[in-house]
C-alpha cells in the first residue's frame, strides 16, 4: 500500500495480537517486543519457510542451534573484545553513529595519528576543524562514548570470582567453532553449509522502529564453506537465492533492490544487502559477504585447533573461505506485514484492511464459523478434524461480515461457514481471502483441498 | 535399554552429530551444549509435537512468543530480585543446595531467630550444632554464599549509567504480563491458557549431567488463566495431559511416575512433578502446579493496572487462579534419546544400535540410497521429490548394509533404496528402522506412504 506509515503497522499489531510492546504494564521495556498469538504462528512460519528452503530441501547445508553463551574466548577471535574501546560519537540529528578517531583520521587525511589522541583531544579537534556528519552533514555531535556493543553478564556462583560472559551479538561463531564437528559427523564435502537460526543481542541505542531494530532479535543466516576459486560464484549464487526466497514469500520485485557496501572489512572480499523498502525508506533486509578464511583463521588461531579441511579425493588441506547469507527473521516479519498491508475500497463504501499473507506464512490456515449459535456444535467438530492438520481459529461471535473482516486483518487465507445444507449434505461454503470468493466443498474434501494452496515451494 | 549409562548418550550424541560441547574447540564452555544437525531436527520435532497438542489443537490455548529481556521490574514482582540475597550453602557431599537460615531455623525448631543473624553467626551455629545435610546426611558444607540464580547484564550506552537487567530466569512471567493483551485481543472467556516455548537462564553450579542442567535451556509450557471453583479440576487435567503427552512421545509408562510436592510454596495450592527414570535416576521431567491468584495479584500490585478479568456473561471481576504446565525441551530430549537408545543382537552375532524414536520426532524421515554409484542420478531425483515434503538424509559411501546402520543410529525410521529395478518400473525397496522389514513401493506413493507413518496425533 502507497502511504503506509509504521504507526499503522504498530497499531494493527497491538490491536490484532501480532505484537506487543515488552514488559507493557510496567511501561514498556525500550525496544523489546513481544510476539501475541498471531505474531508468534507468522513468524514461526516464516523461520519454518526459510528453513525448508535453506535447510531441508539442500544435501549441502547442516542445520545447528548453538548456545547463546560462549566461552569467551569466542569475542576475542570475533574482534568483538577489543573493539569495546572504541571511541564512538552519535550525530544528533540523524542518529548515525561513528568511529570519533576514523572522523579526525579521514578530515586530516592522515596527517593526524587519531589513534595517540585522548578522547578530550579528538573532541576538541572536531570542534576546531568543524568535521560534520559524513551522513547528513549536520554538526551536532554527542560527547565521545566507550559504546559496547555486547551485553556482558558473568558467570559463578560468588560475585567476587564471577567471570565476565557475554550474550552472543551474531549466531554465525556458532558455526565456525562447530565446523570440524558437523564435517565430522555428517562427512560433509566442501562446498557445504552450516545453517542456524537464533537469537542474539545487541546493546542498540539507536531509534528503534519497531521491530526494525530491537536489543534482541532472531537470525537466520548459514555459512558456505567452499574453496577460494569457487566462492565469488558461490556468493553470486546466494545473492540470487536470497532475494528469490524473500520474493516467493510475497515481497514485491519493486520494494527489493541490492546494495553493494561501499567499504569492506580489511578481509572480506564482496558484501552486499537486499535492501526493502520500508515505511522507514530503504533499508537493509539481509546481508550476503564474502567473508574470505578470516573466521576460521582466527578461531584456529586463538584456540590452537587445526580448523582445516581435508579434501578426501586430493588430501589437499586448507582453510575454506566462507559465505555468509544471513537475514533477521524479526526485521522479514515487519517487512511482510508492510508488504501484506492494504485498505481496500469495497462496492459498498466501506474499506476493508487485509494482510495479503502468503498462505505459508499466515498465522492461522482457516477459520471455522457457525453460521448461528445453534450451528457450533457441527462447527466444533470441523474445527477438531482442521485443527488436527492446520492451526485454526474458531468464532461465533458478530455477523458473518463482522467475522470474515476480523479474519482478513490477520490474513486468514480460507474461512469456512457451517450453514444449515451442512447438517443435511455435509458440505460447506468456503472464502478466499484475496477475491472473495466462495464455493462449496465437501467436509471430506477440506483438509486435501486446503494443505494443496498453503504449500511454500 | 537397561544398564544405560549417561556416557554412552553423550558419546553417541557428539559421534553422530546430536550435540556437541558448547564451544568445544575453545575446551568447551560448563554446562552449555551445541545441537548438531540431527540434534537441531530432534528438537524441534518435539517442540512442534508439543505446540500442536497443546497450542494447535487447542480452541483455548494461545501462544506468545515474549523477549528475554524484560522491564526489571518484572523480577521484583516475581520476587526473584528479594531472594538474591539468601544466604546459600553448599552440602559437597550430595551437591545439594540449602538456605543456611531456614537449617538454622528447622534445627532450633524456631527457637532462633536465622533472619537476624550474620552469615558468620549462622556458619558458626551450623557447625557447633552439627547440623547435617537433610538430603544426604552428610556434614561437609560450603561456606554460606550470596548465590544469585539470574545472569545480570546492563543497558545504557555509557558504563557509568548502565541499568541492571536480568537473563530471564523462567518463561512463564511473558504470559503474565501479557495475559491482558491475549485476552483482549483474541476475546478469550476464562478459562483459557497462553504457551510459550523459550529460552531462560539459570546461574546454575551443580553438576549438569549432559542436557539435564544446563545454564541456558528452551521451556514449554503454559499458564491456564481460570476460576477459583474449577481449579484443581483442571490442575488434575492437566497432570493427565502432560503424562499422555510424553507417553505418545514414546516414554515408556514404567519410566515415568508422579512425584506430589512435599513442600508448597507459601502461595500454592497443589504441585507435583512427572519425574523419569533417566541413567542417573528418577528425576524432574516436567512440573504441574497450582499458584493460585499469586501471579497475576503480584503483577497488580507492581505495575498498579488492574489485572482483573471481566466476566462478560456475570459482568462478575476477579483475578484469575493459574495452573502451570511447564517442560524442559532439553531435558525431554535427553529423556527421549535415553528412551529411544537400544542396542540389538542380530542374528549374524552382531550388535546394532538403533534409536527407536518415534517417527514424528525423528531427525530424518527417510534416507535415500543408491545401491551403486552409477544409480546416484536417480536417486537423487528420488531425494529431491523427497526433501519438498520431509528432511531427508542421502548417503552413497559404503556397503547397504553400513549404510543402514548409520541411520538406525541416528533414528531414521525409513530407508529408500534405489536398485536398477527402479530404472525400470519406478519401484524402490522401503525399508522400516524397528522391523527391518522391506516392501516395494512405487516412487509416486512414497509421499502418501510416508506422511501416515510420521503423524503424531
Amino acid at each position: 500500500m502507497n502511504n503506509l506509515t509504521m504507526d499503522k503497522i504498530v497499531n494493527l499489531c497491538k490491536n490484532r495480537g501480532f505484537v506487543f510492546p515488552g514488559s507493557e504494564i510496567y511501561g514498556g521495556f525500550a525496544n523489546t517486543w513481544d510476539f501475541g498469538p498471531v505474531g508468534v504462528e507468522l513468524k514461526n512460519n516464516i523461520k519454518r519457510a526459510w528453513w525448508k528452503r535453506f535447510v531441508q530441501e539442500d544435501p549441502n547445508t547442516y542445520g545447528v542451534d548453538a548456545a547463546i553463551l560462549m566461552n569467551p574466548k569466542v569475542w576475542e577471535a570475533s574482534g568483538h573484545v577489543a573493539s569495546f574501546g572504541d571511541p564512538k560519537m552519535d550525530c544528533k540529528k540523524c542518529k548515525q553513529r561513528f568511529r570519533a578517531d576514523t572522523l579526525v583520521e579521514n578530515h586530516s587525511k592522515g596527517s593526524v595519528s587519531a589513534e595517540a589522541m585522548s578522547n578530550e583531544e579528538l573532541e576538541s579537534y572536531i570542534q576546531t576543524h568543524h568535521i560534520c556528519c559524513p551522513h547528513c552533514g549536520g554538526f551536532d555531535w554527542t560527547a565521545i562514548r566507550k559504546f559496547n556493543p555486547m551485553f556482558i553478564t558473568s558467570r559463578g556462583t560468588l560475585e567476587a570470582d564471577a567471570d565476565k560472559v557475554y550474550l552472543r551479538p551474531e549466531t554465525c561463531q556458532g558455526e565456525y567453532v562447530n565446523f570440524l564437528n558437523v564435517q565430522r559427523t555428517t562427512r560433509a564435502k566442501v562446498p557445504f553449509a552450516i545453517a542456524q537460526i537464533g537469537k542474539s543481542f545487541r546493546n542498540e541505542i539507536t531509534p528503534g522502529n519497531f521491530l526494525f531494530r530491537t536489543i534482541e532479535f532472531e537470525q537466520m543466516e548459514l555459512q558456505m564453506f567452499c574453496k577460494e576459486d569457487s566462492s565469488m560464484n558461490i556468493y553470486n549464487q546466494y545473492k540470487e537465492r536470497a532475494l528469490q526466497f524473500v520474493k516467493d514469500l510475497g515481497l514485491k520485485e519493486e520494494n527489493l533492490r541490492f546494495h553493494d557496501h561501499d567499504k569492506l572489512a580489511h578481509y572480506a572480499k564482496a558484501a552486499c544487502d537486499i535492501q526493502y523498502n520500508f515505511p522507514i525508506g530503504w533499508q537493509e533486509l539481509n546481508g550476503i559477504h564474502h567473508r574470505s578464511t578470516w573466521d576460521l583463521s582466527r578461531h584456529q588461531e586463538f584456540s590452537g585447533k587445526n580448523m582445516q579441511y581435508v579434501d578426501p579425493f586430493t588430501n589437499e588441506k586448507y582453510i575454506p573461505n566462507v559465505i555468509e547469507y544471513s537475514i533477521g527473521a524479526d526485521r522479514l516479519t515487519l517487512a511482510l506485514l508492510c508488504q501484506a498491508y492494504d485498505e481496500e475500497s469495497l462496492e459498498n463504501g466501506e474499506t476493508r484492511v487485509v494482510m495479503h499473507f502468503h498462505p505459508a506464512i499466515a498465522p492461522y490456515k482457516v477459520c471455522v464459523l457457525p453460521l448461528q449459535k445453534n450451528l457450533s456444535e457441527k462447527a466444533k467438530e470441523v474445527y477438531s478434524l482442521l485443527s488436527k492438520e492446520f492451526m485454526c481459529d474458531y468464532d461465533e461471535a458478530g455477523s458473518i461480515g463482522k467475522r470474515y473482516r476480523r479474519q482478513d486483518e490477520i490474513g486468514t487465507p480460507f474461512c469456512v461457514t457451517i450453514d444449515f445444507d451442512t447438517l443435511e449434505n455435509n458440505t460447506v461454503t468456503i472464502r478466499e481471502r484475496d477475491s472473495m470468493e466462495q464455493i462449496r466443498l465437501n467436509i471430506n474434501d477440506l483438509i486435501d483441498f486446503i494443505s494443496k494452496k498453503i504449500k511454500f515451494n
